[in-house]
């Protein structure tokens, strides 16, 4: 038997925590095992690495920042996931390759074709089953999350970066229908609960955690 | 004017350091502007990489360690190589991507297309106009490594993985005679010196620093 991987993307702000906590909920009430995981991070290495781009990113090519990003992603597939989608249980993961195509791709101009390739040698191709991407306007989600309620404040390049980030996501979702749940993420968060919730026990009958070369 | 771009590679043992001391003087006699750096580091966080790489690599998978040692070199190419390159001096690196096929490739099994597919990305394709192999049987090696005198005594896995580390550097530089200057290590370091000078004095009429895709 084998597991469902589940990953959630978005930016900052878009509900991601809230709505892994009750897919949890939801899961648990079924009596079905997971485990939860995020990225970067995960493993004891992973949350070394986490330490040290939190710590220095002021100084980090974008490039650096990508590879230390994929070096915590291999160690939590091959530690983390791999092992329990193989014990037959789902793994929710907070972020996931998306993010880094997201972030350093779309947003810090990295080419997507080395971030593929990159991320396949990483990876060892495994993709999640599900990636329900929280979708939310910049100026939305930068004030919830920096909790401001004076949108306009946030500056402008700042708004920018968000919009390509944005504009990124979209893009990834449009090109894997298949695989993206894209949800309006300033609807409420009980509507968004059930979609995900409904999406997710369709898969839960029978799909096995897909690999790609 | 474009620099001139030299690594060094081999096994613990084979007498790098020594070669680089050497070459680096002759290079200073001669008043050439230079700058010696190594692998893993060389960089501030590149720095910070290394000391994790050498305090956690027990637990470290082998696809991890080599995205780690990527990541250091990504940030050692754009903010040290590449500028210094760009300013005409030329650069001796102990230890660049030849050692990530070697001991991630060879020692541990990782696919080399992969290492080579996430290396195109770290370094933007930068490629050493030389590269210096200092080659020498492994027993020796290990031996003078560990200033030990009983090469007997080194554990058999040991041994095997050394062995498969000097096939890898072999095949490399047989693959591109074009930039490696293979050495038998076993020979008199002052004989070493004047072929490794030789060399470089051809390439100092004028070389630039090659890149490819």
């Amino acid at each position: 038997m084998s597991g469902l991987f589940i990953s959630f993307e978005g930016p900052e702000g878009a509900g991601k925590s809230t709505q892994i906590r009750r897919l949890s909920a939801r899961l648990a009430a079924a009596g079905l095992p997971h485990l939860l995981t995020r990225e970067p991070g995960g493993t004891e290495v992973g949350d070394q690495l986490r330490a040290l781009v939190l710590d220095t990113r002021s100084q980090m090519e974008a490039m650096t920042e990508f590879l230390i990003y994929s070096a915590s992603r291999a160690q939590l597939v091959q530690q983390v996931i791999r092992p329990a989608l193989g014990r037959g249980e789902a793994v929710i993961c907070d972020r996931y390759l998306d993010s880094s195509y997201a972030y350093q791709g779309y947003g810090r101009g990295l080419e997507l074709s080395h971030l593929r390739a990159v991320s396949a040698a990483a990876t060892g191709g495994l993709m999640p089953n599900l990636t329900v991407l929280l979708d939310i306007e910049p100026d939305v989600g930068l004030a919830r999350a920096a909790r401001v309620s004076h949108p306009d404040r946030i500056e402008r390049a700042g708004l920018d970066f968000h919009r390509r980030l944005r504009r990124g996501f979209l893009e990834l979702a449009a090109a894997e229908p298949g695989r993206f749940l894209v949800l309006d993420a300033s609807r409420q968060a009980d509507e968004l609960e059930a979609d995900i919730w409904g999406t997710v026990k369709g898969l839960l009958t029978g799909n096995a955690a897909q690999t790609t070369a």
